[in-house]
């Protein structure tokens, strides 16, 4: 007999993709990318992803504030709106709630959505309410649109020859759970910025945007599970490889400064960590320089070309100049902590 | 300080349309009917709704046969989109699950997905998976379509003198339930017809697609929570009342042998017993009648007029001609049982 921990996550979802076909004219993209699409009011396609944050696996209510809580709910869907390059419009809210939830908890995670909401021009147009025993879960489905005149930024779209491009700083997420769980009041303050990369995580909205907007079909994907893993998604999808020197990650002051004093390696978080939801996207050589000017120009993120795409599948990495392997990969559901 | 359990299902429902506003043009309608309804491609509207299963509120996993869970699991969203006469078109899943599931009882339950989804032409195109300790939840989202042409059919649409009408025999699947949760083996299969309409309910889609057709704007729900309390929810939304004598409703021959049996009014269940999943309609009187033949013509299924939109908000029940109250309004999600 064989149990879904030992299928895990991933081999669930191939199950899935085996078990249903698909042959719907209006459908430009199934499973396996960050939203499905199909054919949209004139001039558009619209984009549908769902993705719920569940009592104790996600989130521990005691510990994450329900305004910032209601903020993430709807950020993690907005991120992936982001990584089709597309807008987000509607959102619909399901959830499933003990009885015994004080109604001023729950009014701080309304209030967190809509402020993300608002921010990001989302509408809150219908859900569900069903009571749970136990743990609570938030879900969301929110739909967006991308202008059908640009090319779909599929994870398959990754070409032999093109760059990796990541936004921001990944592993800060990371990091700010490892504190928000076991550091002191005193490290919580020092390290702030990196909790608040945890708590209220940023989705790249403006970023896609301007990815979308080149008109290029690059391949695009938002880091939720970690760099490592997500990026394996999309050389999976494209069936390619990529070679990538450590030396290139970015790595901000506050990352170096935890894992010095944690006695970690400073790559680990940024290779392994999930939940930064930053932007990972590959671009020709002569594309990649002119996003990274564009990106940083409009929304004063930084961009970094952190490796190449190869023929030879697989991912490897490069340390002062020799290969290293690395074993964390990143998130897994149902798999035994990270696989 | 206030709970949940307090405030209850729709209040706070009504807390979260209070909460979020709309302004889109895109957006046909929000919170408040079976399908919210944006601009879809040329010609049609796009619906969307999500409805889950939990366990221990809506299955017991040793109670339910994991095949009838999958289909119940897509059958109660393709009931939202019969709601608003529309076509189910993708489905998107996301589910809540314990690492220890068996994947064999998992692969039942895909299985009824799948067939519950091919006979409603439905195809999954996404979705989303998460670990979660204790309960599991199965919730779909699913977008449907409906002809731009025709007025939606909105619970508010509901006009003094109409009739009120509904398809089949609800009150059937209480019963089952009933059966199944205190029966004896011989009266499961005594009233197997009774168990099938509680494990494996049939969404009225074509019933729906009838009254679309008719290019009427028609008030239509779906009665998942039982008659009365999903009749108030189209006579709240129309500002207006109703007359029903109970003479009217519609005995199965099932019901009124399990009534006798149990020593119940056999109204009882047809007015609170929800999950029958029976559409609840309003239609002029002309149009009532011609209805009432078409719907039989093209699916079988008989339909019954039941009472009359009158000017005078409430619910006006008479027996033999003397008015009647009832308690049992039926299910309230986070309420003490039925409200």
């Amino acid at each position: 007999m064989s149990y879904l921990g030992e299928i895990g996550e991933f081999g669930f979802i191939e199950r899935i993709k085996a078990t249903f076909s698909t042959s719907s004219p209006l459908l430009l993209q199934g499973i396996g990318d960050d939203c499905a699409v199909f054919k949209g009011r004139e001039g558009w396609h619209t984009l549908v992803t769902c993705d719920a944050q569940v009592e104790d696996v996600h989130f521990k209510t005691g510990l994450f504030p329900p305004f910032l809580l209601g903020r993430r709910i709807l950020a993690v869907n907005v991120s992936d709106i982001a990584a089709m390059g597309g807008l987000p419009r509607f959102a619909l809210l399901s959830f499933a709630l003990r009885p015994e939830l004080e109604e001023k908890w729950l009014s701080e995670v309304l209030r967190g959505i809509k402020e993300e909401a608002e921010r990001f021009g989302v509408e809150v147009i219908g859900g569900n309410l069903s009571s749970i025993a136990s743990s609570l879960v938030f879900d969301v489905t929110l739909i967006g649109e991308v202008e059908s005149k640009y090319p779909l930024l599929l994870r398959k779209n990754a070409r032999v020859g093109d760059r990796v491009l990541i936004t921001g700083y990944p592993g800060e997420a990371a990091c700010g759970l490892q504190i928000i769980l076991e550091g002191s009041q005193e490290e919580i303050v020092r390290f702030e910025r990196l909790c608040r990369r945890c708590f209220a995580p940023s989705p790249r909205l403006e970023e896609g945007r301007v990815i979308a907007e080149s008109g290029y079909p690059c391949a695009l994907i938002d880091v939720s599970d970690g760099l490592l893993q997500d990026l394996s998604h999309l050389l999976d999808a494209s069936q390619v490889g990529v070679v990538i020197h450590l030396e290139d990650l970015p790595l901000s002051g506050e990352v170096q400064e935890f894992a010095r004093e944690k006695g970690i390696d400073p790559f680990l978080p940024i290779l392994s960590g999930g939940e930064d939801f930053e932007l990972l996207f590959t671009a020709p050589p002569w594309l990649a320089e002119e996003l990274q000017r564009e990106i940083q120009r409009r929304t004063g993120t930084p961009v970094w070309v952190i490796g190449e795409v190869v023929e030879e599948r697989g991912l490897r990495l490069y340390r002062e100049g020799k290969e290293v392997s690395i074993d964390r990969r990143g998130w897994n559901h149902f798999g035994r902590g990270r696989a």
